[in-house]
């Protein structure tokens, strides 16, 4: 008798691990990290109960593949144990590279190195230290591996990853009209000409799925509150960052985050950094910004003080853009009202965008597979709900100014 | 203390009652007998839960009436008791002429009479029994109460009779997919120059809740073997009532239902037939359907067995229209196979259309009250995933034929 | 590819079939006939949600066998393909002879005859239209079948049986307080020295199920309203047959129902009338009740509209018996009030008793197995909440009586 | 029309606020710090979804709170709007003065100041912000408002803090078995010479709470792994002290957490220091931890290591105390394979007990209210599942060992 682990899940009841090296992974530093890194960001400051992690996503992501690799099996597809195992653990490493705040913070930061680019590095380092075993998930990660419906359901768009979040950030946040037939999607699933389709019974619940993905982005994901505080942390990183230019001293609550802020030279092999990268979570972040309250520049504590108390700016959305002379008249009010200058007010006063695209057929491809064996984009299937229409993506325009 | 009723129910946690007229109107017979009445007919034969009955989702549907009127009161809404007490009563009796079957039976049995006038007759007769207290029910349930807005919550775009429906069927069912935001959308209600309205911020949340009703429509309401038991039924009553005009000796199993097949006057006056008509339930027609079973004429016994057992026509879903040679060819097919005529086999063999469309926008205006006080119909709005585009109704052609 | 079939459930998400034998059994006149008993006789009258089928429970049951032999499986116990099909069709079947509102009909409709033992003769005939194939589910139903744990799941302290319906009553009725954590009770049974038993880990969860157990059997099965309508439909079938007895003339609404009525010799060998009782379910006695509003014998009609327009006896429960004279003084006191003979009254003033035992360790034997290999009954278990204390039944008494 | 806030909650579908003084006591930068502690501080180690925070338990607590007055209201208990302000106050800032990682660290860190009077001081100080409006609230949590049942609901047997943070942690942590009927449960409270009861109904709803509590307790709450962790953090701050008081040079990540870590005289006067306890929260711990990963000191840095990364010490749990024998066995081993002293071994092995009592009759005072207006305590009520029995403690011996 293996052993085996359960694990109690409020979204799926339990999940099941049996692996040894599955085992081996979760329990690995790199992987236990996740358990500090939020997954929504910012959003609990709307939704109180948002404050679920990267690594409970992943965890369910994992539950999710091992489901949907037993449909297809049960469907008659070929798929061998090391592929099994290869996909469950692209999986579960799929977003090992999130830095603290990922999306926030990736640009600032971590100079637009890309989380996707830092999972795959992780994961090589990993595949060292176990020997190689994780080649087969690295190949399906990167699409490597000729099966390319195992790559599809760690990357696709009906793949696991988006399943579980979209079911788990609906879950944690309370938001109903969230919830997606997952449970029924993966039951539809099947393989056609090597390519993840999905059978045409299942056209309501993809609307369904893409429906309550499109609620997701614009009541949630893109919440004005969850932008603000977003956008506020670029501004706090970026005026630290100028102000350590500037010879003011300034320091992080880390060591590891003290050098991803200070040291400009690291981003030409980030491969050497990695170890200290892994040492980097919501905590530092958040600890750093809490100490920051209290320094000497004006700019910089407003800014910790209102993302550490909620005392946020205030957006507005519209869907036409803002002008300049309007921002800049803003800007020019706050800058008087602070005492400070129109440069420095432009931390605390700025415009930018939120953009999603309901469905983008050239992008994402849903192919539906019908019962006389033709397959058919979803966008393209008579009286559907999804059309080429929302192939264009929907951008609203935003103002966060301090009041 | 007044007296206080708590009613368990599944979806809701607990309904309260607290009006000492509302009890006298449940314990009434005629409203009791709703707990002879499946809701959804014959979709327990595709979704084993979907037993819940008409009594059930009357009380949910004034469970959220009461929701509903409490949130515009908040809002600042005038709404008196006596009209609090209308709206709860004309939504707890908006489906009391359901008679068994509804749907199926509405055009067969009853010639025609809708539901809906038996349920106005019906309201007027108890109206009678309770000294009058019931007209404001009655005027809001007939639209001729100034306040439109108590009408529409009865019966609306986005009336809790729908709100309920869609909810308890999804629930009963377990299809996922049709559950709605309904405590979002009932918190976003409110009422501008007199008419329900609903706020911007639940664009979404009504989006979802089309959508849902969409899927439910396709995947349930008109779900291919519930379509087959409807037809079936419909043709069951159809050939009893001719054997009966041919002198064929048959009975139903209560003397209600018998007088409803064998007299034909009256339909003249409908009026004078609402106690018998309250003597029908869903048992009268199962019951007889049984007893059938063992008839002498082949086409009946065949239908009523295939009904009870579960053996069900097959059925075919098309987008393009069956020929008449196809349906021709089928019937005559089978009445070789059973020895019996052309026109006898048509009770067996026989084609129709399902027809569903997602959103109106002439016929079902829902309303979206932006923050700078304008209204607009949701499928006017930018960025809006109801379009004008599915204003047309989609239909589906079907055959049913006996294997 | 196997045909496989995927039933929607609201309690488990989804119940898969992929066993051809399986879907001709649940195909089966027999089978069906289930989705036409209640699975709680009257309790959807104060919860109105459960009107839920013995269909959809043994469904549920057999979801809860298949994922309990997975689990057993996993755990290396030794189950042959043949004895899994044989487990699933016992519990599929365990349920097959119940008549209509079966608990209160089995004493006085069909004269003792218990359910279980129709069951068997049910089962015994479908193995015979079944080749054979039913011999391995007979035997582990009989406990004839060596491998005594296969028979302990079907019907033992932990049996699939309890947990779908205390499971599926609790989510029907809306009681949450009679959930059990079903799922982290099936992935702690295990096998030892051929019997079933429960890990350690477990104890919490069994506790947990034995106290919804005693909340559901006080609070909704043995619910005085309940009770109230159980008696009734036994007494108006007691004085239906004193009716026919004494030359009234008296029909039920169907031919099964009317030959169980009237017919007093079939006992001798109930094997005879198994056709004529797979013909009788809930509606034949619903619809003949209703046809009895307005007989003749004012005894007869009272009761049937009181069952049917639920106006029921008032019922009172106490911790001591009624005493003779109480009762006798509240019979005469109806005789009078409704010009009947006391003897007459009888049938509307009544007394009875309700008995329940939270956990009685001679007769259930929950065996738990601790890590060191021991094995113990769950009232022996230090700390155990469940004691020898609760081996003695709990005795309520209540009084009916017409008001 | 007044402004009223909802939030969305995945527990109670949304939490409605509507009074302006309590969005200002929520916008509060001393309760927005509640964000950052977590309800149930390590118990996420083997529930990954069990980070929820205290802020949304304490809002959840408030809303529990409201339906329980507006219950009670509506059986005639008179409860002013002064009052109800005050209880949900009083509900709301009943856990403001947690510490971070409260229970492991109050003792260590805060020198046995417990967060109950820390509660009460920042009250004080909040009603001094707030001009007096907060006087109520604190009477009713310091149970001197004559009207005890609103101290009660506060904190007492059936207090709304248990109710909530029983359905919360059983949500987060997807124990099922912990749900309990908490809707029922408020339903049936009632008022009786001033205190607070439960009605007769209820009493299986209370058993089942007890019985969900105590599962909770042993199967959650005093988990070995959470237990294995608190005492790891326990230690961690002993030794990090013990260092400090050896002159070696150590570090808190944050300034506030640095005082409290090496000024030792605070707690003269805790409310001088009121102001730097609420910089203090869980980030600054764990960011700390992490820092000290590294630190030369091997005992710390191996600690701090293990809670990080989850590399946990073994814990038993046995019914018998470990022996003084067994204990300083194992820590001489330990010592021997680190190279450390006995002594710097017992922060790596020791021994502890971990306590529960179901109920406590002398204690607890559950009041049952009979329909005869009699007033019983539920374990003296005659085959009540609760008994004297379960009022004595079970006492259950770990030994926590590094290996």
């Amino acid at each position: 008798m293996a052993l085996r682990k359960i694990i109690n899940d409020p979204v799926y009841g339990f999940i099941t691990i049996d692996d040894p090296l599955i085992f081996k992974i979760i329990a690995h530093p790199y992987y236990q990290r996740l358990r500090r890194i939020h997954q929504m960001a910012f959003a609990s400051l709307v939704y109180p109960g948002a404050v679920h992690t990267r690594l409970h996503h992943s965890l369910g992501a994992y539950h999710l593949m091992h489901n949907a690799l037993n449909e297809l099996r049960n469907k008659g597809v070929d798929i061998s144990l090391e592929e099994e195992r290869g996909a469950k653990i692209a999986i579960l490493l799929h977003d090992i590279g999130h830095g603290p705040y990922s999306h926030a913070l990736e640009r600032k930061l971590l100079k637009g190195v890309h989380h996707e680019q830092i999972s795959v590095m992780m994961m090589e380092l990993l595949n060292q230290q176990f020997d190689g075993k994780l080649q087969m998930a690295i190949d399906i990660l990167s699409s490597k591996h000729p099966k390319q419906f195992l790559h599809q359901l760690v990357s696709g768009q009906l793949d696991v990853d988006r399943m579980d979040y979209l079911s788990r950030d609906s879950f944690f946040t309370g938001v109903a009209e969230g919830v997606i037939g997952y449970d029924r999607i993966l039951k539809m699933l099947a393989v056609h000409n090597g390519e993840l389709v999905i059978e045409e019974k299942a056209i309501y619940s993809v609307e369904k799925f893409l429906v309550a993905r499109r609620l997701m982005y614009w009541q949630v994901y893109l919440h004005k509150t969850v932008v603000a505080a977003e956008k506020m942390l670029v501004k706090i990183i970026k005026r630290a960052q100028e102000l350590l230019e500037n010879g003011i001293e300034l320091h992080a609550a880390s060591e590891a985050l003290d050098f991803f802020l200070k040291d400009h030279q690291y981003t030409n092999d980030f491969r050497n950094h990695l170890e200290k990268f892994c040492c980097l979570d919501d905590t530092d972040v958040m600890c750093t910004l809490k100490n920051w309250c209290n320094h000497q520049d004006v700019v910089l504590s407003l800014l910790c003080k209102g993302l550490v108390n909620r005392r946020l700016l205030k957006v507005e959305f519209r869907t036409e853009p803002f002008s300049k002379e309007e921002t800049e008249e803003k800007c020019s009010k706050v800058a008087r009202q602070l005492n400070i200058s129109d440069y420095e007010a432009g931390y605390l006063v700025f415009k930018g965008e939120a953009v999603n695209t309901t469905y983008n057929p050239n992008d994402e491809r849903i192919k539906v597979l019908f019962k006389n064996g033709t397959v058919t984009d979803i966008s393209k299937i008579q009286n559907a709900l999804i059309h080429q229409h929302f192939a264009s993506p929907v951008k609203k325009y935003y103002l966060c100014r301090f009041e």
